[in-house]
């Protein structure tokens, strides 16, 4: 083989090691690009995902306190009818007739407002979450403090929603 | 060159060749992977983005509705105690004391619960979807057909949706 043949092999051989290096040069590159989409495409999936739970949960939540409360508004604004209706029943001198139609007038709002979650503040001890003293009396042996002398106004809660504070008179 | 050589080269050659081949093969075949992985991800996400917006979509839809007919079911069984008091007021021999006392209750009743939405089903022309014919009377030149006689119990709406028809007497 003469010197310039050799040469000329030598050149053809590196010319194709480098054509091949080039070659898988760009493979790896396109697959570690494609890697890299691929590895970006499935975080944006598991954080689309995850925050898909997260919207329903919350969702659901939302749904729940509406429906658990979405008596709230028109309770609050049916309680002083409740009132009055009360007021009228202490009138004294009522006909028969006018008083039972009251107290069946009255019976059927309070039933309404319990079938939708809505009773009466419980008067037992002062508790100043659910109640208001409106006048305070000196408490003596007979009656210790926080004991609830005199009901001004019924307080009505929704679940355990505060819906109005009862009036109250306490001894302190 | 002998003979040989040229022999061992060319088999060399070959060998060469084969081995690039399979690199390239195993180089395709890992991309072509790897591109149907990205794909499937990909279709995942977008699919998971598309759900999560209607889940989204489907939730405010929701929450609206649950809102605008929150006070549906209390304003219902408020109705009852509404009829007792507008029948009471409609007794002759009231004093004066407790027709006030009635008036206002209801004139508070009906308040609530128009701040609710809620209002009384006009009674213009029979419709049926908003009244229930109790009685008929034969229409005449001064009563056309499908005007209403008399209302023997009011209806009531929510917004659009109706809470109970009117009670009508209707020519026909």
């Amino acid at each position: 083989m003469s010197d310039d043949l050799k040469n000329q092999e030598l050149e053809e051989e590196l010319v194709e090691a480098t054509e091949e290096e080039v070659v898988e040069t760009v493979e790896t590159t396109e697959l570690s690009d494609l890697q890299a989409r691929f590895d970006e495409v499935e975080n944006k999936y598991l954080r689309a995902h995850a925050e898909m739970q997260n919207i329903q949960r919350r969702a659901t939540e939302e749904r729940q306190q509406l429906q658990k409360y979405r008596s709230q508004d028109l309770a609050k604004k049916v309680l002083p009818a409740l009132d009055n209706l009360e007021r009228a029943l202490a009138v004294e001198g009522l006909t028969d007739d006018v008083k039972k139609g009251l107290e069946m007038t009255r019976d059927s709002l309070v039933q309404a407002l319990k079938e939708e979650g809505v009773e009466e503040v419980a008067v037992e001890t002062f508790d100043a979450n659910y109640h208001m003293a409106v006048q305070t009396l000196a408490a003596d042996d007979d009656h210790p403090a926080d004991t609830i002398a005199q009901v001004f106004q019924k307080g009505y809660q929704l679940h355990d929603r505060l819906l109005r504070p009862a009036m109250v008179v306490v001894y302190s």
